[in-house]
């Protein structure tokens, strides 16, 4: 193989060695994946054996291992999705095709401010702590303790507590955010939180809400309309799976038909002099 | 207005007014939108009648701004998806909706390591370099040098050049990168780019691909398979916007059937003996 | 070529040729297609030149013609479908996709009672009778007097009138049909048909509703619901072309994304004691 | 009630009534329905109890039952739908859907002469029978005899075998019909069926084929462009539930993603000199 001659800022020191203590995706096949922590003593016992987790401290990440009976898993880094996928759940939750939607439309990213109503388990609290870091924050409000400790523990798992600050309160009463990017909706009544929203964020900045029903983008677009909100767009995003195989590919068999409609708008400052 | 009690770290000092040198979307609605440059004496001409742009120093994004024939528009802050859909072009560029999915996929955000083989007009590499900030660094490369002028001109005009390194070579003969978190592939012959990306990523590391026809989808899957990547998975992103109206809410009426087909696989590291 | 043994009952003395006026589809490509009638003198003029079209009398269908251009046009035997698309209408027409699983859903054929409200521009209702031929019925109703002119034009073109009765009259103040087989309801208060659609038809008959928006859906359906109907389904009908090329193959760039909700049910007999 | 003045043609005289010997569709809900023959003797069992069939004769279509647990169900006659959807089957089958859009894009209707090649389960071969009532006819080839049973079968049950000829027979190698309306593709390797189809169809007779995969369509699509058809369109035919429920309505949660491609096209007589 020839050398390789390395561009600058490419990391030659990088580490890549999986740590005790560290998350680890466990992978034996595309619908059975586990999200395992490395400890010293730890086994977890799958349908194709027991794994001894501590042989693989200090190997690479992408490295295979084997299951007491001989079968072959491989330990993953576990990304933002594994994370979002493994998180524990006692709701519906935001699925991954919705979360880069809004994080492409909103352009939440490193150093933005988001505040979001209706924290839920926290999988797209996660989502989005891991695209504000290391200098934005997001601001979370959630009127049921229960979820709330939920989301803390799925925060935790993924490293991502630091960046997020979880509020037990009714969003619909007020915020203690101003000036925030990003402000997302993901509640049931999502008209009641456009004015509270329209006071936490900048000028120009953008609202992002997840809604199942058509009935509630319905009501929700007309609360927007009303209150100097511009460029209201609402859309659903369709993922279909492809299975690609040598001479027989087609779409997949089953999919999912519906999530939630995605609708996005701006905050305008009609009463801004200059 | 009830007094607003601050959570630690959200920023009142923040400054949202725009400034000389920066750039507005002009809003006037939907399908009209300008990218416009606020200089001293720039001027742009619509249908509506022209703007005079330095008026609007000093104001808050989200602010209005009246024609010449007395229309109201907006000066809206720029998105990253801004950006990319008033990039100057001259190949078919990836979708938002795609650039989304990439994001959520591939958990490319703060200090990623990323390297692209097609840069082409920029615009994905401009989505990927707003999310690796600060600390990520995106190498691109490219066989056609005008191209590369292009990319490097739509990178500027978004304030994202430094976190990319755009490097004229044929990707397909090695890469100068190794380590790299997320290896994107956006050519016309993906399959020939699967060992040198396999090259530069770390263990575990993420690829995604994007093709616009099923035939590139089945080669390309046949060189993961052969070359060490698992959990290989193809899909399509489909958008369907809703019309929101109170009372007559449907789906619109046309809309795009088909961008591309995105695959996605992680590196493994059979050879590793840990 | 080998000789052929005919299976009974497939005709020999079959006669394909085009008469003197009879209507053919005049195809050029795709997207320029002309249904014309042939006449003696008649001559069609396109973009590649003039077509004499007495020259196609006596040839078979299937057969090529060329215009005073020297470009090849196809002289082909109008279908349903061709017949529909080339109707003259003053509204939004029911389109193919939505026909065909009406069809399929209610099993209109051979020998149906079809009673319609909303004749609009006639292009379902030729559908329908094309498929209770020879010995059903289409009764249609409709109260815009202009729009039952059209679609008795465009029956007429499509040689179904004799199959069909259009009735000028408000479906909403009761129908003078019983024991229908299937009722189809595509006018902008559905829920308003409900009532006389369930007394037009017979026990276990079907009722089909087309509605662009889903508040239409939804008000129709609690009616269904309230009056005796049961199997109640709504759904829509998606369309995405193909475009196969060898080694090329992938959907089609633009697709129509939304026409209308289909709402189909059954009524039943309650207070029958048998 | 107000009296009904009927339009000429509307059977006052009609009788609705259930019949020892017919079929009956036993509704209990959308997802569990029964096709029952009306037999003097026959009970069904089912998990609410069982239902004594005979006390159904006389009564009207439409009409309930009581399960022995005293749930209502509902007698309704099949449509052609019903018999499809409850055909045996050992084969995947044609969906209604596609059926659907088969039936307007063929123009298939009473009188149609249809030569079809590869019978399978026979549950399409039904739904055209059913469709060239009274005077047309389906001609089937199928290579494997078990089918041809089976697809036997399902016919007589829908009382449709007097409208189809089944033969054992490899359609590639030639088939005993001329003339034919339409031509039905139904097998793994559809490009060897092109020519055989090219000489049974009439000029500007009408080839449909259904694939369920993009690599048959591509190369189904060569050969077709190869041997004088034209107007060839290929395309996937996608339903979506509604769930219309007052101020809840939304697409159903999972649905399917994929069936099969259509592929339509026209054959010309390039060789006719009139």
């Amino acid at each position: 193989m020839k050398s390789i001659k390395l561009i600058k800022g490419c990391d030659l020191t990088f580490n890549n060695a999986i740590q005790e203590g560290q998350y680890v995706l466990l992978y034996l096949d595309k619908k059975r994946k586990w999200l395992v922590k490395i400890l010293k003593d730890a086994k977890i016992h799958t349908h194709v054996g027991y794994v001894t987790l501590n042989t693989l401290i200090g190997k690479s990440y992408g490295s295979s291992i084997e299951s007491s009976l001989g079968v072959t898993l491989w330990a993953l880094k576990p990304t933002i999705e594994d994370y979002a996928l493994k998180a524990e759940r006692k709701t519906q939750v935001v699925y991954p095709k919705d979360m880069g939607m809004i994080a492409v439309k909103t352009g939440v990213s490193s150093g933005s401010i988001v505040v979001e109503a209706g924290t839920g388990s926290g999988v797209l609290c996660m989502f989005l702590a891991n695209l504000v870091r290391p200098n934005g924050h997001v601001y979370s409000y959630e009127i049921r303790k229960e979820f709330l400790e939920l989301a803390k523990k799925n925060l935790e798992k993924a490293g991502l507590s630091k960046y997020v600050t979880l509020k037990e309160a009714d969003a619909r009463k007020g915020l203690d955010v101003v000036n925030a990017d990003v402000a997302i909706i993901d509640v049931g009544d999502p008209w009641s939180l456009v004015k509270p929203m329209y006071n936490a964020l900048k000028g120009g900045g953008m609202l992002a809400a997840i809604c199942p029903t058509m009935n509630q983008v319905e009501k929700l677009v007309e609360e927007l309309k009303a209150n100097n909100f511009i460029d209201i767009e609402s859309m659903e995003v369709i993922v279909r799976g492809l299975e690609a195989r040598m001479g027989m590919t087609r779409p997949v068999t089953r999919m999912i038909a519906h999530t939630a409609y995605l609708t996005f708008a701006r905050k305008t400052q009609p009463s801004d002099k200059g």
